[in-house]
């Protein structure tokens, strides 16, 4: 058997997220069940973790499993982006693995970033591709309350009720705000995290920005670990899988 | 009469331009009917200048008069979105203006950009929002190009056979490359531009870029004044007007 890994860039607007469903369009049902038809046996793609219906990846990290060497990378590329594209789906790069990469378990860190258009009119070059908060955001609290969120911490309040992780305990090495113009981005870095935690971390220093709650308020609700605290998650059509770092 | 001059965004992709055509979906044709519509009177909306099929606008600017007074501009803009959002334009700004305002001829310079997708896979997240080159662009020398389009000159090399722009005299202000991991972008300021005058240029930057072409050849063709000697006009689809300044 051979291990290869894929890079991957999409469009979440129209799937049900990455992980495979019972029922609806998916991008790992998609891409695996392209790359089993180009190599024509049945692979499993593993990815480095799932995103949600529509959240985008600049770059998503898996991994398959086949029999057959592919002997030329490049023209693999060609093929399975042949199919792939017309879905909003690229595979970036190809690379050959040793047995022992693992997607999900080998990565280090996941960058997410998180984008908001703070302006008065939807965005239209930009549409489904960032949170549209026409009230103004007071920035620099903001960055205020997204340095609160670096560290070892139990991350409860902003974990999602259907989350199944052993532990509400994740450390955050890059929670970071800028902007251009009238476009926010948030970096968060980890080395994973819990079910939809960075979009209930944004829904919150979205409050601290609109002036809804002080940077205290952020603080207490941070450290209450209640989910029922929390501010509403922010929309996924904001949300980047950035990329995956083994 | 009251006079007002518009601020627009649009993806022109699904557009035979902005100009009003004897066939076709246009941008100005629809922002002109919608406002109509909405003031129940017919108005005649005029552009800063014509952008072709396929290109885009981050700020492209109009204006019209009206025997209504518009009493709140921000109700205006909230009723003329909603129409106009779904077709992937929105207005982002309505100014009251002085008679003495127009849109085309108070403008004092035009900026345009233009966008390159220098990468293997097609642009996904940034679909149709540029042009897509495979081939490793040589950043240095499509700079020094750029370079020596700034100053006045005649342009008869860069200008489309249709163009019936009385002089092909222009004064390019700006001319810069500037690039970010994959993406390129090329800026252009002028007072005015002749017909498909950026898109041959950019045309002609990527020969450069891609080896085809020397500097000295790119100089010895623009010094031509022949169209024909021009490389192809690079795509509408990596075009945006920018801003216009009065």
């Amino acid at each position: 058997m051979f291990r290869y890994q894929i890079l991957i860039e999409y469009v979440g607007t129209n799937y049900r997220g990455w992980q495979i469903q019972t029922k609806g369009k998916t991008i790992q049902g998609l891409i695996q069940k392209k790359i089993s038809e180009l190599l024509k046996e049945d692979i499993i793609l593993i990815g480095s973790g799932r995103t949600d219906t529509g959240v985008h990846a600049i770059e998503q990290s898996a991994h398959f499993d086949c029999k057959l060497k592919i002997k030329k990378l490049s023209n693999f590329l060609k093929s399975i982006n042949y199919f792939l594209n017309k879905f909003n789906i690229a595979i970036l790069k190809i690379i050959r693995r040793k047995k022992d990469f693992h997607a999900r378990f080998s990565a280090k860190k996941r960058i997410y970033k998180y984008v908001i258009f703070n302006q008065l009119s939807k965005p239209i070059i930009e549409n489904q591709r960032g949170w549209h908060i026409i009230k103004r955001l007071n920035l620099e609290i903001m960055k205020k309350g997204a340095k609160m969120l670096i560290g070892t911490k139990d991350f409860s309040t902003f974990r999602a009720s259907s989350c199944r992780a052993p532990s509400p305990i994740k450390t955050i090495s890059v929670a970071k705000v800028k902007s251009v113009k009238n476009k926010i981005e948030i970096e968060f870095r980890s080395k994973s995290f819990l079910q939809k935690q960075v979009r209930s971390m944004v829904g919150c220093l979205k409050y601290l920005g609109e002036g809804k709650w002080t940077l205290k308020k952020f603080k207490n609700v941070m450290n209450s670990k209640k989910r029922s605290f929390c501010a509403p998650p922010a929309p996924p059509e904001g949300l980047y899988l950035m990329r995956v770092i083994y």
